[in-house]
């Protein structure tokens, strides 16, 4: 069945390793973090430098797209404010992140009966600190013990980098001078954002994108020695909330006990977020969820699931969720809502008896096949303007949202991704789903192209936290991966399509 | 009755007000912040500024007092922490303030039958930073529209200040050498921390500080047209609650929803501090409190409390506190809980999906006659134990403890204090309580002798605040007031005492 020689893929792979690493490291060293304005220009930075590795890769098409060019920003990201309180200093609400540049490229098969793909992943990455926790500079990558250590070595750079050498070493065993499919990439430089402009940008680009398929490159697998392919993503909206109490901090001993605190008020908010069970307590927060069927339960039940071993990779030290769900499905198949940030009044050493001025809370919400973002957020803006009392003002900003997703496992272009893994990995491949989010339901609806998940992390690979490693032995499997799919593909495209 | 010309006093007073500002200013510009370690060094500058001032007054003895020099710290200020939980990276909880000098300054009368009287104040203050909204820099006094701003004008410097003109101008009118009562200042430097080190001094210190009745200048009035004395102080003890969760912060979509969450942990105790009723819900927390009689209630009725000015002076838009209480009885005879800081999780800009390591909560409690502090803490320390999850390791730091105080209203030294202000103010003089607290009771504790409070602060004062201030007419009232009182005590001292 196989168009390409294993064995040449490997060499070719082992010949360019070293090359492919220090490409890597080079793109890790700069840190695209859109989240904080002030690396507005490393973000950008991030995305030319791509574009010309992948010219130089030899993508004859290589573009930098802006976004956010729209003229009218969404609706859900502005600033709500309850009315009819009285006016106080203005106190600016945290800026959305700028708008950053997306990467296109594009590599015509050449065949004009070839299917085409379009490779999704995001160039963009989580904000990292020494003083987090980092054993060594996060934009310092360092190799230890077979690991890459580095923000963003797993999520998302590396997963998105391991296509290059992937490609080449698929021309260079089927002695092709284009891929067996029409391959074009779309990295874009706003996912940790919540990709806030994404959506306008596939509908501004949808002719430049059009595709049979969507490999997406920025999930994980079960673990080292069980790999798997992912068959959906949560989706996700997140928001701040800003409790405006007192003008100005005043004495908890003069007037404490007597008038709103914004620190109690977010607290109370926050407290209340999940009822006895662990449920979301928001009301109408489930309306329209997909609950699981038993058999995938069943499938769930069936995966390796150690569960103390599951708690030292989240670094924790009990598990706690959803009254009536499994750990696997509370992180796969249940919508959560998270307490991401708090704060107000004094967090300095010692103490303060002050009633606070203000206070803030950061709430995120993992979404599930079935909800609908707009509804969950109006859900949560009524929610926290029928808590509040007399005396608090409030403003709610929702970052972008994220639609969640699912592929059917029977899928004809998913079995492709199976075989092509199956071959690299030379053993038996299994699903999986996966509690994080990415766009892949906007690539599905405005590209109208079944969506599939090709990833190589594993759980310990940290994303988002601090010391985020990549496995570098997995890191040449997704290369291999990549160097057989074009070619399966290829062949049982028109029935993947 | 009166020994003193009142006419003599208020000249010695207008000849001298100019050169006693100008010390006060030098005094506010130390930026004594005994909650800051990094103020340690202001803290004993501005105790030994002031003991210079006060041998220049013309007090025979001053001396500096250490404090913190008991080989055994108290046991509620040691960290707890639950047993039988996993161990986690040390984050050192924030450490208690250094112990920091107090003042202490002596000045006999020669008249072997003259009472003893002791003023205490204290010359730390709360911390105060421009950025918190001050229109000036905080340690940088200025006087506007016949108000001197700084941190500490009011509480405490302005207060323990008048005391030095006062005797002066007493000398002044009365022809004397030396007050008509054996004076005694005792002013500490850990008030703003919550005077950790205050009882023991007292308990070493007990020789020195004998007297027969206690001044307190660390209060207020109820407006500048409702001169008032203050009959009783609320208690105060504080602690941080330090939550640790995960090891690090971890990705809130592969882990969130199934684990326990250190920032939702923090706003689900704070936000269960009180009840729907707004009474406070810790079990155990009103035990043994004094109610108000029906009396008190009526008194506190009669005062001209105007709801929408209290709330402008409170920088407040709606009150809100125990349900059955007017806000009077709220802030000055019902025991209260407050969030003073709340801090948890990712607070920079944009979002961080992330189940943060860490949360912090700040809380103060004040106290009414009857409560016990080591049995609030205690109720405290069970409450929080009782409802943390599995997962959530926590530690409870308590800084000092003050205990609550009252003075029966018939007292006869609390007649004097009420005659030297119905003097210096020329109109009757009411009676509050003070929402506040201070070391009032240790001192009733352990020198046996009754506690007066003479305070000439105004709500408006801006305690704690941004832009705190105090009146300069009722500063030179308070001069005024101290010259008149220590001839009234000297003529009514037996009974007083």
């Amino acid at each position: 069945m196989s168009t390409t020689p294993d064995s040449a893929v490997r060499a070719y792979i082992q010949d360019h390793r070293a090359a492919f690493l220090d490409d890597l490291v080079e793109w890790l060293r700069i840190p695209s973090v859109s989240a904080d304005p002030a690396h507005a220009g490393d973000v950008r930075r991030s995305a030319e430098w791509l574009a010309a590795k992948l010219a130089e890769t030899g993508f004859p098409v290589t573009e930098v797209w802006e976004t956010g060019t729209e003229t009218t920003a969404p609706s859900s990201a502005l600033p709500e404010e309850t009315p009819a309180t009285p006016a106080t200093p203005a106190i600016p609400a945290t800026p959305p992140a700028p708008p950053a540049p997306a990467v296109f490229a594009e590599w015509p098969s050449g065949d004009p009966d070839a299917p085409t793909v379009l490779v999704y992943g995001h160039h963009d990455v989580q904000p990292a600190a020494r003083e987090d926790g980092w054993a060594t500079d996060p934009f310092e990558p360092v190799v230890r013990d077979g690991r890459l250590h580095a923000r963003g070595a797993a999520d998302d750079k590396g997963q998105v980098f391991f296509h290059t050498l992937g490609v080449r070493a698929h021309l260079a065993a089927t002695g092709r001078t284009a891929p067996a499919v029409n391959l074009k990439l779309l990295i874009e430089g706003e996912e940790e954002s919540g990709s806030p402009n994404f959506p306008a940008l596939l509908r501004e680009r949808a002719d430049r994108l059009g595709c049979d398929a969507v490999i997406v490159s920025d999930t994980g697998m079960w673990s080292e020695d069980t790999p798997t392919v992912c068959t959906g993503m949560r989706g996700l909206t997140d928001c701040q909330i800003d409790l405006y109490g007192p003008d100005q901090d005043i004495h908890s001993g003069s007037f404490g006990g007597a008038v709103p605190n914004p620190a109690t008020e977010a607290a109370r908010l926050a407290g209340a977020l999940h009822d006895g069970d662990h449920r979301v307590a928001i009301p109408g927060f489930y309306d329209g969820v997909i609950e699981l069927t038993d058999r995938e339960r069943e499938l769930f039940a069936e995966l390796p699931f150690d569960e103390a071993a599951w708690l030292r990779t989240a670094h924790s030290y009990a598990t706690l969720g959803e009254a009536g769900h499994s750990t696997l499905e509370r992180i796969w198949a249940r919508p959560t809502a998270e307490v991401n940030g708090i704060g107000g009044g004094y967090q300095g050493p010692g103490g303060k008896t002050i009633v606070p001025s203000t206070a803030q809370l950061k709430l995120s919400f993992r979404l599930v096949a079935g909800m609908e973002t707009e509804k969950v957020q109006q859900a949560v803006r009524d929610w926290v303007a029928a808590r509040l009392p007399a005396g608090i003002r409030h403003e709610i900003t929702f970052g972008g949202a994220t639609r969640p997703c699912l592929t059917p496992l029977d899928h004809p272009a998913l079995q492709s991704v199976v075989r092509a893994m199956g071959r690299a990995f030379g053993q038996p491949i299994r699903f999986t789903r996966e509690g994080g989010s990415g766009p892949a339901a906007d690539l599905q609806d405005v590209l109208g192209a079944p969506v599939l998940f090709l990833g190589i992390s594993v759980p310990s690979d940290g994303w988002h936290a601090p010391n985020e490693k990549v496995e570098l032995d997995l890191l040449m499997k997704g290369v291999e991966t990549a160097a057989y799919l074009w070619g399966d593909l290829a062949e049982n495209g028109r029935t993947a399509a």
